[in-house]
């Protein structure tokens, strides 16, 4: 058993669900330790996060990850116990395998590795591990940055081990995310009977053109690196039950996903001027779950293309595309981020597996990233 | 205590929660049968109805109403027990008082007077008396009027006595309802995450469009005694709950209320075509509550605006607005149909009350009508 497969097998067989971590930081500190890493626990709250780190000069390697997993699911829906790690045709199963207790034990094995052999690198190596990346996340990565900041410990290069790839490892790096924003808009009506519409206002239908206008709109066209900006309602809900009742208040939740073609400000102007410009009686509130980033080419995107390259033979393909990460939290400091991680295919469901042989692949990903920016 | 407030009194003192009756029919029976009517009890389900008649010949004038009351809303805001009728500055307080106990007393010592003086009347009397006109309404009139129809037993013409008037009793009668049509829409879509919006298709933005287009459609623009068709939205729903999911389905909820100028089948087809021109793939079920009636110039119309007039010194005012009731049912079997009743104010809200000299007219108005229709 190789050494990357038994830490993620001893990872995986902790079940650290958000926001428990069950001891996967102490197993990770102390391999860390070992290696000349100076730990720091930083405990918010219900969660515990690591930060560790090799040297006290830039630039700053870190890897980012979490060692919290979402909930198992239906348990008679799994092959295999998901908190038994278990090896079966060449892939390892078990909570996390894929998202992302297998890349923290490519991460550690790497760095004990590349450590090894060059124990006087250039710059420090860091790790930024937390255990609410799949909960309500604001205890957890978005802390541990405000305390680096305000001491002003800088991220130059961060990988953060999400898994990015789809078919093969490597195959995909996620070079930047899109911005997300949600919007809360309630419309404000009159309620009364429906056999008396003249006393009342409906906000159905007061609204119902601007939801049409709103779902219409090209709010731009993305560019090289994203897709174009996406507006999508998720909630709606109007009405008392009763059926003759005008409904005297419409809730809309909605979403954007967006490009670094609009900021937050725009698009919360843009939408606000179209409900003024339709004359509705509203409250909105806004929540900025986070700005779009992009790490273009540079030292720490051009070090993983070569890196995946060279271990896996093909060329990697860089998307934006997909759900946020705790990556936009550490893009904001001005460090270059790139999500690097295993097949996705089986994240979040049961059955959750990653293949045996990546994992040591990944591992040597991340040590070739190493020696290239570090050593 | 006139006859009339003690019989009301008596009435409201049972405490008849829809579909209870408690005794109201009997007691109303006993009455009745006392000035020789012949009584018909027909109990369908929870619901108790009483079908009187006094004569076998035609025309037949029935009186058509119900013991049933809506429940009492929060009993610490009445200013006296609801079912404890208590006369204060002139007024009878009790749930019913307006909607219908009142009426009832003043159509039974109507007809007990108009019968004393007119023995061998014209025709025949009848009453229709439900206790399930605030409920579901489907084991009450509806039955009734089935049994009657089975064996060809026609109304020529029906007050019901519903609180049709706004500051002054008999100010108002209807003289037609409007039609009510209910619509229950589901408009399909492709689930899927917020963050993959090109896997999804959004029911509510597919909708949108077509739901602000029926919103801002003229229907028809009534005539003489009906308001133009009014289409409104009630209720309204879509979403998981979730904030990153594209729903895969919108439910709507709507209902018409129509005038004459326009048929239940006609807006069935506008809206199925209005649909299918968004080209949206949908499920639509149809609650058909009651087509339009109108009573229009004719012998009861006639006999009720003079009626009025006699008793009240003031004409009376034609109007087709406000919710459906019972005449809906009558109407089509080819009866003249009026309603003719109290101020309503104050009905289904608490403190629910009716001038008492209020239900001394009412009962004159109702017996004047008698002796014009059947003397």
């Amino acid at each position: 058993m190789s050494d990357v497969l038994q830490l993620a097998a001893d990872l995986i067989s902790r079940p650290s669900v958000t926001p428990e971590d069950e001891g996967c930081q102490q197993l990770m500190g102390e391999r860390l330790a070992a290696v000349g890493f100076n730990l720091e626990s930083m405990v918010f709250e219900d969660t515990t996060n690591l930060w560790a780190r090799r040297g006290s000069e830039g630039p700053l390697f870190c890897f980012a990850g979490h060692t919290d997993v979402v909930p198992t699911g239906p348990l008679e829906q799994w092959h295999t116990p998901p908190f038994e790690p278990t090896v079966m045709d060449g892939y390892l199963h078990g909570r996390g395998a894929a998202d992302m207790k297998g890349s923290l034990a490519a991460m550690v094995v790497a760095t004990e590795r590349f450590v090894q052999k060059h124990p006087n690198h250039k710059g420090s190596i860091a790790y930024l591990i937390t255990s609410d990346e799949e909960g309500p996340f604001i205890n957890g990565t978005v802390r541990v940055i405000d305390t680096l900041e305000a001491r002003n410990e800088k991220i130059t290069w961060c990988i953060v081990g999400e898994p990015s790839s789809t078919k093969t490892v490597g195959d995909v790096v996620k070079n930047g995310r899109r911005g997300s924003l949600s919007g809360y808009l309630t419309v404000k009506g009159v309620q009364g009977h429906v056999a008396y519409p003249h006393l009342a206002k409906n906000p159905v239908h007061l609204a119902a053109p601007a939801l049409a206008e709103l779902a219409g709109i090209e709010w731009d066209k993305g560019n090289e690196f994203f897709p174009p900006t996406s507006f999508q309602i998720s909630n709606l809900k109007s009405g008392t039950g009763a059926e003759n009742v005008v409904p005297g208040e419409l809730e809309v939740k909605f979403n954007f996903r967006f490009s670094t073609e609009s900021s937050s400000d725009n698009l919360k102007a843009r939408v606000t001027g179209l409900l003024d410009a339709h004359g509705l009686d509203y409250d909105l509130h806004w929540k900025l779950n986070g700005e779009p980033f992009l790490t273009g080419s540079g030292p720490l995107l051009g070090a993983v293309q070569l890196a995946i390259e060279e271990v896996t033979g093909q060329p990697t393909r860089l998307e934006t595309s997909g759900g946020t990460s705790d990556g936009r939290f550490i893009a904001p400091t001005g460090a270059q981020v790139v999500e690097l991680g295993p097949v996705n295919t089986t994240i979040h469901k049961v059955n959750e597996c990653t293949k045996v042989d990546e994992l040591d692949k990944l591992a040597l990903i991340y040590e070739r990233l190493l020696e290239r920016l570090l050593a």
